[in-house]
């Protein structure tokens, strides 16, 4: 017998036992939980507050200081036992003035293209940057062309992401290096600048923008995204005219670091307060679209699982923390402070649950238990009988969120809302992620979830036939 | 052993038998079917030539005309073996001029509202109909105040759809009465005139039509929908001025019936061309959107059907025939001529298939065999794994299409396609039912994922460990 099947048959003894042992008001509750969020939910007029009312909120900026004012007072209007903020300082990088760019191929191919720097990047000189282009789709790519071909040239890097991967993130994973380590690597070649064709799976004129991370060894150079419309455009004149050149400006700078916070609110456990299941989202977004879906959504569905708890009244018998992490985008800095600050006061994590994927339908649950939990991990997985019902079923190995990755490494399982993807990579960091992209009851069944998933936590912790 | 514990043990037997006797080639071949679709699909352009370029297509308009004479197009493109129209006659129900409705209370009080009249509904006098109006949530309600109180007046059905239920179709059916058998159920009571509160979830502006049925028992009587926002003002202003009067007018009519046609496009079968699979949907829509998502979606998935067996080249050992239904919405003429049809020339249907539920991301099939064919069914049941990767592998018992249904009365088994159902009604039979509310990746899922399923039925029937 295959390890395959024994777990197979393990899982089968485990699913059958516990869902003998659900009491019935585990699905009351969790029916109750549903019904509060669809008929008196305040997610998404929340929603309609922090993304219209505040708009883009870059770790740093004016707008990221208002979402923490904004976040701390929808917190304490939820009912949270507490809330309170916690200090951390963040990069505060600004993007300048409207990037421009140029195919400087003949004179009548000419042609200005939509591009915006990537976060983090350096600005172009004052009077920007014009070179030489060089197109790839492999980092494997440029170690054949070697920098000869590099040097004191512009490398666009050019996959697409891949259209016939059923969930948009794999599709996302198996292209997105390009932008986040492309430049470095180029620059390892003598690169001058970096273009990446935007990491979108619809053809349009909007560039996607996201973090790229430089490697000290390198120079920083330059890098943009630039829209799938005009990724095409110039891949096609490039096959034509070789030796064009690319123009493009950005002003773009990392200023010094700036104070910051996560924000925080508790609803204290009655009968185990010391151990700590968060859920959050990041309140950080880019500056180009007002981050509705990303990380909006995922805040204000936080908020709301403190909100239906209290007003259902349900006194979880574990701690709840609904913790809205900053600089997620492009640092990770609040999700290390917390973390940091976890270990210091000695807190027991007992479980972390991220939405970032988007505010649209929940699927499910992936879930990350740390080595040596696999009997709990069997028992979160016996749950998936009780979200049926809400169409949220597929729990499944494999999930978390960058935010908690660090309560992660402490020991604690983690757990990522899995949201329908399909929407997700038409918006994701452009001037398209918008309130208006959000629909109100996808918003609010993803909020529900987490609330009935936190039920379940606190209320049984891990234990039970799979313990 | 109670026999729903009989009849899973019997489903998982045949489960574990069926799924090892999955040849690769199924899941190799579904693979193939999901990425054509996703990377040369043809049913997002299709949609934006029918929706955009068309636009609404009530049955016996010029644009059901047109309709008709483009998907022929369309399914020789789509490499069709055979295309052929089936006449049908049909209702012509005109809207006329745009309707006017107003709250008729104290002067200061009085408003325009957003109405239009539902499908099939007589018109008002010329000069409109000014009545006073009684608002009822449930038919009971008529009854227990009886014709003293309702004579001579207009009947304000509100009852909401119901935010709590998860399927919002479920939401739908509650609710849906109102429009369909309210306003005869009124007319037996000596009302003059029926607002029924529109089919809808959201707070809105939009009045949302359908089709209403006249018990012929009763006095035909001018009915419209208004819109959710203003259902609530007036049930608002009812409560402080209950003697207030309600204005409207419509100049809506039925004409006699107008020459149309279901489109039908087939592929022969190899082996067993005498056995037929249909896939479907309808191709009239309201006069007031484009029909994208109702049914336009419907329509370019089926076509999508052929042309990716086409694309792939698949020969099917069955024959499969994607049809384009005339007139669901206000008569079902199409749907009862195609029945008529296949009971007069002896054809045997082994499948019907629908997709009329919106071009939104699919998550399974639900089925509707007739009595009988249990073992069938449970063959059915037994693909779910087949439809796992795809994220669509909700197969249940229940579903089926209002244009396949003669067909299910003839014996053949019938699927309707489940999309997620989120935003159905924030569209559904309105001016929002339009072209840019649909995404590209979502439709194209649904047609693939109907594809997928007609590969296991044309190669399989419903043969198996099951019968």
């Amino acid at each position: 017998m295959k390890k395959g099947s024994r777990n197979f048959l393990a899982l089968t003894l485990i699913l059958t036992q516990s869902l003998s042992s659900f009491s019935q008001s585990d699905s009351v509750v969790i029916r109750k939980i549903f019904t509060e969020a669809l008929t008196n939910g305040r997610s998404y007029s929340n929603l309609d507050q922090l993304a219209n009312g505040i708009g883009g909120r870059l770790a740093g900026s004016p707008g990221a200081a208002k979402a923490v004012e904004w976040t701390k007072k929808a917190m304490i209007a939820a009912g949270a036992d507490t809330v309170f903020l916690q200090e951390c300082m963040v990069p505060h990088w600004v993007r300048g003035e409207k990037e421009i760019a140029r195919f400087m191929g003949p004179a009548a191919e000419r042609k200005a293209l939509a591009i915006c720097a990537l976060g983090n990047s350096v600005a172009t000189p004052t009077a920007g940057l014009s070179a030489g282009i060089v197109e790839v789709k492999e980092f494997s790519e440029l170690e054949k062309l070697g920098k000869s071909k590099i040097q004191g040239k512009i490398v666009f890097f050019n996959r697409p992401m891949d259209p016939s991967r059923i969930a948009t993130f794999h599709a996302y994973g198996g292209a997105v290096m390009q932008r986040v380590g492309g430049p470095s690597i180029a620059a390892k070649y003598g690169a001058v600048g970096v273009v990446v064709r935007s990491m979108s799976l619809i053809k349009e004129d909007a560039p996607h923008t996201g973090v790229t991370i430089y490697n000290d060894t390198f120079p920083k150079i330059p890098a943009c995204a630039i829209s799938t419309n005009d990724a095409d455009f110039l891949s096609e004149k490039l096959k034509k005219y070789p030796e064009s050149k690319f123009f493009f400006k950005m002003s773009c700078k990392m200023l010094p670091d700036e104070r910051s916070h996560n924000v925080v609110a508790e609803i204290r456990g009655s009968e185990r307060p010391e151990e700590i299941i968060v859920v959050g989202g990041h309140l950080d977004s880019w500056d180009n679209g007002d981050g509705a879906h990303d990380d909006g959504a995922g805040i204000v569905q936080s908020i709301e699982v403190i909100r239906i708890f209290k007003a259902l009244g349900i006194r979880p018998k574990r701690t709840i923390r609904a913790v809205a992490f900053m600089n997620e985008e492009n640092g990770g800095r609040g999700g290390d402070k917390y973390a940091e600050l976890a270990a210091k006061n000695k807190e027991k994590h007992i479980a972390a649950i991220e939405s970032d994927a988007g505010g649209f339908t929940p699927r499910g649950f992936g879930c990350t238990f740390p080595k040596g939990m696999e009997k709990q991990e069997l028992v979160f997985l016996s749950w998936k009988k009780q979200f049926s019902p809400y169409f949220a079923d597929d729990l499944h190995r494999g999930g978390g969120g960058a935010d908690i990755e660090e309560l992660y490494k402490q020991g604690t399982p983690v757990f990522g809302l899995q949201p329908d993807s399909q929407r997700y990579f038409d918006v994701h960091h452009t001037v398209n992620d918008t309130f208006d992209k959000v629909n109100k009851r996808e918003l609010e069944l993803g909020g529900a979830a987490m609330a009935a998933l936190i039920w379940l936590i606190t209320e049984k912790g891990f234990e039970g036939p799979g313990k």
